[in-house]
């Protein structure tokens, strides 16, 4: 497990629309995790499908964790060029999204 | 940062209902981590508050996360009584829920 270093979580939820090809998912996963290496602030990216068992997941599918070590290094990332332009193709194919940060206490 | 072991994460979105005391909130949330205590399954737990500036939360407020080992340790965690017992306490207490687990890939 990466991410060791990273004191703010950055995580998304997200459904795609139906019609949305396994090619297409996968094409954007892969350039959710290419902005490691365009973005210095983004410090680990994993992501994962839903195994849940207890049907409280509303639909959602994909989830997504970033770390950061800084609340201004999130901030960085998220006003940062190859973010936005990630996003700007991203949102079009998301039938519903969540985005929520947090700095983990034990 | 805890659970460099696990290789399943447990992702607890919540929103409280209106009217829920700090105090009420803070004894869930102690609750929530004393599970560690009694459910050797659970191998770290950690939470915190929304700090997103994307406006894209959606009203959720409180994240939790906790890790297992395995599928099965994630699945006995579920069913465990203690388990049973806090949820049975939180949930009325919750406006809204999210409940999604994963196996982190990078």
């Amino acid at each position: 497990m990466e991410g060791g270093k990273g004191v703010v979580k950055h995580i998304v939820l997200a459904k795609f629309k139906e019609g949305t090809t396994e090619e297409e998912i996968e094409k954007h996963i892969k350039s959710y995790a290419d902005l490691l290496n365009h973005i210095e602030h983004m410090k680990s990216f994993e992501w994962g499908t839903d195994v849940s068992i207890e049907n409280l997941h509303q639909g959602f599918t994909h989830i997504f964790e970033a770390t950061f070590e800084t609340l201004e290094g999130r901030s960085a990332y998220v006003a940062h060029p190859a973010h936005v332009k990630f996003g700007t193709a991203l949102f079009p194919t998301l039938e519903k999204v969540i985005v929520i940060d947090y700095v983990p206490k034990a």
